[in-house]
Parts: C-alpha cells; sequence; structure tokens
C-alpha cells in the first residue's frame, strides 16, 4: 500500500462566526489514485483508474465482475507487468493475467467496446440487451440469515477498520461478512476511490482464497447500490448486498430477479430492505 | 424525466430504544436506473447506465468528455433510436448521433477498447501513457475570481435545486454557476445516479446551447473530486471544480498541470483549496 495515499499541500479556509477568514495552508493527505492497466494473455484489455494496494485483487476481481472467469484454476499467472515511472523505478501499474487454457477470452471487437461512463459493470457491452451478466451461481436459495441488530452493525464494523479514511477522508469501502451464531465476522475489506473497484478487491480476494460463490455472506458498501453492484454480488456468489445510501431502481430489478437480499440506508437505527426481506430476522 | 424515479415497495426495519423492532412495509420512491445505448455513425459505441432524463445533453456531454468533439457544429444529428421494451413501446433507451463530415470517429480498435471499473473519463484508452486527454481549451489564464463566502454557498444552492434528491436520496448533482458582482447564478443543474453522468449532461447542456468552453464557471460537484471529474471540467474549458467531498491524488496533479482551481470538502463554513488558491477571495 505504498502509494495508497499521498501528501498534498492544502489551503484550509475557514469562515468564523463573526465573519472573519481564516486561512490556513499546511500538508494533508489525499487518497492515492493512479491508473492500472489490465493486459489480458498478453493484450492491453482495460485501464482503470484505482487506489495502488491489491492489485492483484483486483484484477481478478475485476475478470470475475466482467464474467470472464469464477475460479482461480482459470488464472495461471497473475504478475506486475514492466511499466516504469518517468524516473525508470518500477511504476506496479500494469498487471498481466494469463488465462489458463480453455478460458475463453471476452470479445473485444469494436461492436462490444466500452467507452463508458458511469456503467463499469457493464463495460463491453454495447447492447442493451446484453447488459444483464449470467452469473454461475444460483444464491436465490442460499440460507443466510442475520438478525437486523446484526445487520445494523455492519456500517460501524467496516468504518472501525477503514485506515485509509481516517487519514484522508475519502475513499469507498466494501467489507464481506460471514454471519455465525456469535454475530456477524469480517473476511475481508477493501478501500478504494472507485466503489466499484473496492467491490471487485474484495471479490478478487475471496477468489484467490479459493472462496468463490462465497455463499452465507453479506457484502456491506459505504455508498449507494447501483445496477452494478448488485451484479457484481451475484457473480461472485454473494446473497446479500448492504448499501448505507440509497438503491437504483436497476439494483432493486436485479436483486429482485437474482434472489439476492439488498439493503439500503443502513444507518445504525433503521434499514431499508427491499427484496428477499426474509433474510432478515426482526423477531 | 418520465423515469427519473420508480415506486418500489420497502421494509422499513428500525429498532427501538428500548430495543424493539419496528416494521413498516409501504411504497417508497427510488432514483431511476437504465441503459442507455449511444450510437455514433449509425454504429454502438457505448452503454452507460443513467437516470432517464436529458438523455441528449447526456449523450453531447459524454463525447466533450471522451475528446471527441468541442463544438456543436460537430454534431449533426441528435436523436432517439429506435428501440423498444418489452411490451414493444419506445423505450427511450438509444441515442444516435451523427458526427458532421470531416469530425474523426474515435478508435474503437480492440487496442483501445474500454472494459473498465471506476475509469470512465478514461474508457477507450488501454495504455497508461494516454489516460489524460489533451483539451481544446486553455483554462489556466482565466479570470474567474469568486469570494469564499460564494463558494461556501454552493452546495446549499445545488441542494435546494435537487428535486430527485429530495424524493429519493440518492442521486448525485452537478451545477454550474457564473460568478457576477450579486453573487454566483446557477445556469444549470443535472441529476444522476452516475456522478460522471451529472458532470456530462451539465456539458452537454452546455455544449447545445453554444456555450462551451465554459469560460469564468465554476462546477459544483456533491460528491468526491476524481481525476476523471477534473477531466471533464477541463475538456469543457470550465476553470474551477468545487466538491462536497474529498479530492483523489491525481485530480489535484491534473488540476495543477491544467491550471483549475480545485476545491474540497466544501461543507458550510470551511473548504479546502488544492491548486490555483489566488482565484478564491479570502479577504
Amino acid at each position: 500500500m505504498v502509494r495508497a495515499s499521498r501528501r498534498r499541500r492544502v489551503t484550509r479556509v475557514r469562515v468564523s462566526d463573526d465573519g472573519g477568514v481564516d486561512v490556513d495552508a499546511r500538508a494533508d493527505t489525499v487518497a492515492g489514485e493512479e491508473p492500472l492497466e489490465l493486459r489480458l494473455n498478453g493484450r492491453p484489455f482495460t485501464v482503470t483508474m484505482r487506489t495502488p494496494g491489491d492489485d492483484f485483487d483486483l484484477a481478478a476481481g475485476f475478470l470475475v465482475s466482467e464474467g470472464v472467469l469464477s475460479s482461480m484454476d482459470q488464472i495461471e499467472g497473475l504478475r506486475y507487468g514492466p511499466g516504469v515511472d518517468a524516473e525508470g523505478r518500477a511504476s506496479y501499474n500494469i498487471v498481466e493475467v494469463n488465462l489458463a487454457p480453455g478460458v475463453a477470452l471476452p470479445d473485444t471487437s469494436a461492436e462490444r467496446h466500452v467507452y463508458t461512463s458511469s456503467s463499469c459493470g457493464i463495460c463491453g457491452t454495447a447492447s442493451i440487451e446484453a447488459v444483464t451478466k449470467a452469473s454461475a451461481f444460483d444464491v436465490a436459495g442460499d440460507g443466510l440469515r442475520i438478525t437486523v441488530a446484526d445487520l445494523l452493525g455492519l456500517p460501524d464494523a467496516l468504518r472501525a477498520e477503514q485506515s485509509l479514511f481516517s487519514i484522508t477522508g475519502g475513499v469507498h469501502a466494501a467489507g464481506l461478512f460471514t454471519v455465525g451464531s456469535d454475530g456477524p465476522r469480517l473476511l475481508c475489506l477493501r478501500e478504494d476511490v472507485g466503489r466499484h473497484n473496492a467491490v471487485d478487491k474484495v471479490v478478487g480476494w475471496a477468489l484467490r482464497e479459493g472462496r468463490v460463490p462465497l455463499a452465507g455472506t453479506v457484502l456491506q458498501v459505504s455508498g449507494r447500490a447501483s445496477f452494478e453492484l448488485v451484479q457484481k454480488a451475484h457473480l461472485a456468489g454473494i446473497p446479500a448486498l448492504a448499501a448505507v445510501s440509497a438503491p437504483s431502481s436497476l439494483a432493486v430489478e436485479l436483486a429482485e430477479q437474482a434472489g439476492i437480499t439488498l439493503a439500503g440506508f443502513s444507518r445504525g437505527r433503521s434499514v431499508n430492505l427491499y427484496t428477499r426481506t426474509e433474510r432478515v430476522i426482526t423477531d
């Protein structure tokens, strides 16, 4: 996590009660953001802006989210590429993935190129019909049960472990929890300037640990729940997604179709349940 | 804005002081999210998830953000495509753009395909070296000046006009302000589930109004300031970007290079200035 954050000069301006203006120049810490180029079988596949750190997790999880693979057996090699920075030092901004023989390369023809703004999970799909990616896993029958008290505790549990947020005030987080008789247990937490990246890093960690599909887990995220985050959960076999903020209409629709429990506005004392509410024990 | 929001059944669970659990099922409003397919000169170009509404603004602004064009003269046609939904009704989820003769189509070869998670502004660029897009406009010399009091007032001015946020609690916003002797004036506000889309919609509105480059304006956004948002501002000729939350390291670097004033953590009484601070009047 060498460059997960950077020191930057900042001018803090504060207006006091009497209208006076206080100006204070000092060094502050901002979240690191650098491009990562992902190469697949020796060819450029994508560039994503991410917070450096856990790059192999990000690469692996990204390929799960793209529907390229669902098991670590499908990856033959995972290593940093030869990129160097302006001073000739290794930049660690290129990750090379080699797929195992027989794993189909994603279609990268012009008809499927991406160029997309907030789409992320639907990248590579220049056709509305094909927006939803098929998951290798059926989560609808997952027997997960969690008490509402445990569910409400997840955002605080996440925040308590967010080391980068505490120094920068500006990164997203995703945390994967199992639920046992003694309450939830954090399996993996990842932080990133991009909320999709944070989820991909968690999923990639799980893939590399041989834990995909992630049956019986809850994915807690720091922001909103979009279509793509629900899709990422589905592709990783996660039966429940909880967000601190609002879900979108398509997030609710996909959760309903996939049989995922979707919770939003999870804020300490209350939470909204949109789908598969019976997994949350309220009595 | 027919489908900018949707009614959804939600189960609200609340834990009371005495540990009792209150469960209340009712209809609630969530922000609309649907895929938009953008076709360029008759061929699929991208699919983005967006909140329906202002789709022509989104399409035009997206092409500015991709560096494809910088003037409305470069667009010959802008219309909805023939898509229909499952019931055979027009879906309004396809926008067709025809570029004027002589405008170069972006390279959509496999080497430039995208597949990217949080990258958005760097889509189509499978090479780290090429992450930064060249802007047609020089904003470094922009003579914008804004008092700190006016700057601090922008988030509230934005929120006051956010009609969709007020009913869903879950969309991003971007607002474009001019600064006159009588204070800031809101030129255009757009909301979207995707913060990049909200900015693209504002930029596209300006392009269609013949206002690009947006000299002398401040772009206020509801979330964080990433590299891509700074890049979008640069490509539209906007000299100042203010965010309610944190900037990333690369956002600060690009703002510095481009000569953009970057403000973060703008929260009523205080604001952090990262670059080109002299545009903010503090005395």
